[in-house]
């Protein structure tokens, strides 16, 4: 548990400006992807296409580091027609990208050695509602909003809401979690059952339904999380909630960064099940205000929500304001109707836009650290400190209950030494939260771009423990090849 | 999802009256087994021993399934002298089977093919408790008894209760849960992280403290529930919980199953966060009360307990007390003292020794299938009506809110037919729990008495993958060969 010496993540020959360039790879030969098109043409139709666009638009996701176009896109609509493709692939050892909603940050998309990115987008049914279970189970393109969408009249909904309108597979590939998961968990917890086609075009299922099992290794983690470099995930078993009778929404401003902090360690540590507890900056609240038309303070603040029957969701409300008066909060600004209490959380959602706000023509990458709560308020302050330091305008939002937080960095991409100002901030705050037993992204995860503190956080076993899987499962490297670990 | 035909899991070979056979593999060489001894004896002294009691000891667990003496036993003392044992069981190919308390029940620590036993219960140390982050890590040995203990005056608690005084390393080793499952989840969430052994002797960390990571494989979910089959767990980090305001529990009985069971189902689907909801039939309830003295009426009866501040417990209260007298119950016994309490949970904690009371001479052995909620009452229904169709004496008890139920077979385990007969009802209860998209093992894990069943649940694909995992980091199967695959 102690790696706590100096983290040098990066080689030397690195350009320390050149924050965000895809790792070059050798490209797969021509030949091999020539014949896997034709061998799927027949199968997909107008469904497969290397057009330079589509290409373009999805080796591209919503991050700042370089995209990588793959060589065509096919559009699947089932699990059989995803494992055709896979095999058709592994045939000729031409790389497979899945790609849901693009919404991912850290270049998990990028096809680095081209290849067939696998397009899921498609693949929109939801197969199976059960209320009496509190699940359901989605093929891997459903969005997150659509699911809630068709929930609607169960009494149910499916917490886990990371921002974006992700897709449930890729959210289930990359562990997404987000503003919910202090209450509800990840998607670690959330899924319980995954169906995956491996490497060599077969279709797995993880589990089954069952709540728990003791029935040999644990598959649905496995693949939670591994980001399309195990396998393709087509669809997803998720757990449901019950919406809550009671829900109460609020934003408190705090006199400074350590009582907000000190508010959110003593309600965590009070057991209090809190559904959302949110922090943003003054930077974050002013661009906020700015982006939103909203007219919050300036100041340090918690964006919070409560849920459960009315009485109980009273009685936490009334531990937390209590907590939050003795660090000197006052101001509890209660969203009392629905809509309210979602231009509240739009305007918290906003946040990354709002931050570009701050910064006319910039552009924004965000860093993603978690830490024990324990450490919450140094690594948050130190870091607060670190960023007033540099240069670089930046802005931090973050869902602390679970010790995680976002700093996001607003440059513009033409002035190398912003960028390589932010890229060396965000080194420090990576090796900070490694040096607290934290982790060097607690939701986006790793792509390419996180790739170069992996042996920091995991040490040399872990990496090969990790190697060793990925040889396991994909031994010719074509499942998003380059990502996580290189084999 | 839907692999609901008839479930054919054993071999036409296997005699039927051999419940409990322990599958012949080959035995290690013992020239090998001599190297290993040379090597460790200076470094382990007189905690090396090829005692015959010692050795018979520890290749037997509390199941009734046939016991392997393993050729030696090795007490560890720490990660280092555990990675030192392993490097020369690697060196020679020689089988590494680890112990905890030896209270698993599917034959786990069978030493199948000789080799060493690894004894980690000297690994008693408490390294951490960090109340602030509500986590603490321990070495492999010490129990969940004895972290509670020390952990009284903390205000945490850590709530886990598989019955047994387990091991925390073999808790986690087999994915254990328990009573209190339904609330606080299976050592699946429990665990944060471990430090494992590898099958080459290397020390693994699985993560780090954060609570939640997107940065690479799920190593810590790999090794839980793995069985000791790719590495021995030396040190756990687990998650602790508030010691709850208040607790109340109480014992109801019900006019018949059906009642009970919906009533469970009921509150489940209400999203009631009750702590513990158990289920025992009128059998159970018969040997409780002549095992442990109570005079509970002879009925289907739920065990419940409520944790939270007092005005949410009592509101809970409310809820499942108006669900039950809507299935007729009417005789809530609330235990009000913590003595009463723990009379009440003793009483539940004693139903594998009340079972045994119903057939003086006899020995026990327990399914363990989980299904979703929904199926629960088809499933203990059908169940019961089998049980009371057969001729071998049963009781039922369950941990009935995560749709987990154990059927105890009270056999004379020299009476062939009653064997047969026995193994015959376990062989339709998991059929019966796989056709309802359940599993084979809730909680009691695989060891070599549910591999039989392993691939009805997983298909053959499921055991590729598992079988390609164990191979990747078990190469030379040194790990508890014979358990969860055979490769």
């Amino acid at each position: 548990m102690n790696r706590t010496g100096p983290v040098h993540c990066r080689s030397e020959q690195e350009d320390p400006t050149a924050m965000t360039a895809a790792p070059q790879l050798a490209r797969t030969a021509p030949a091999a992807v020539e014949a896997v098109l034709d061998r799927l043409r027949p199968l997909l139709g107008d469904r497969l296409t290397t057009s330079a666009a589509v290409c373009e638009q999805h080796g591209r996701d919503e991050s700042y580091h370089d995209p990588m176009p793959p060589d065509a896109v096919a559009f699947a609509e089932s699990t059989e027609e995803v494992a055709a493709i896979v095999r058709a692939c592994a045939d000729h050892t031409v790389p497979v990208i899945p790609f849901g909603t693009g919404t991912s940050l850290e270049g998990h998309v990028a096809a680095l050695r081209g290849g067939i990115c696998l397009d899921l987008s498609h693949m929109t049914a939801i197969l199976e509602v059960r209320p009496e279970d509190m699940d359901c189970t989605v093929q891997a393109g459903v969005t997150r909003k659509q699911l809630n969408e068709h929930l609607r009249d169960t009494g149910l909904f499916f917490p886990i809401d990371p921002g974006a309108d992700a897709s449930l597979g890729g959210m289930a590939a990359t562990r997404a979690s987000g503003t919910n998961a202090v209450r509800y968990g990840t998607m670690r917890e959330a899924v319980l059952a995954l169906t995956v086609v491996t490497a060599d075009g077969r279709v797995l299922k993880t589990g089954r339904r069952a709540r728990k099992s003791a029935a040999g290794y644990d598959l649905t983690r496995l693949f939670v999380g591994s980001e399309g470099t195990l396998g393709v995930i087509t669809e997803v078993t998720l757990r449901l909630h019950g919406i809550p009778e009671c829900v109460l929404s609020a934003v408190c401003p705090f006199p400074g960064l350590k009582a907000a902090v000190d508010t959110v360690i003593e309600t965590i540590q009070t057991g209090v099940p809190i559904a959302r507890i949110e922090f943003l900056d003054a930077n974050q609240m002013r661009g906020i205000n700015a982006y939103s038309g909203t007219d919050y303070a300036i100041a340090p603040t918690l964006f919070l929500e409560f849920h459960g029957t009315e009485a109980f969701a009273r009685e936490q409300v009334g531990m937390v304001e209590a907590i939050a008066a003795e660090h000197g909060a006052t101001g509890f600004q209660w969203a009392e109707t629905l809509e309210d209490r979602n231009r509240l959380w739009q305007a918290r959602h906003n946040a990354y836009y709002a931050g570009l706000a701050l910064k006319p023509g910039a552009k924004g990458f965000s860093s993603d650290v978690c830490v024990p709560i324990s450490r919450l308020a140094d690594c948050l302050a130190d870091t607060a400190e670190d960023c007033a330091a540099s240069s670089v305008v930046t802005a931090i939002v973050g869902h602390v209950g679970d010790g995680n937080f976002h700093v996001l960095f607003i440059v513009d991409p033409d002035a190398p030494e912003e960028v390589a100002a932010a890229r060396a901030l965000n080194d420090r705050i990576v090796a900070r939260a490694l040096a607290m037993e934290g982790t060097c992204t607690g939701e986006h995860g790793v792509g390419y771009g996180k790739m170069a503190f992996l042996e920091a956080e995991h040490g040399p076993e872990g990496m090969a423990v990790m190697r060793a899987l990925k040889v396991a499962l994909d031994p010719d490297d074509i499942m998003n090849p380059g990502k996580i670990v290189r084999v």
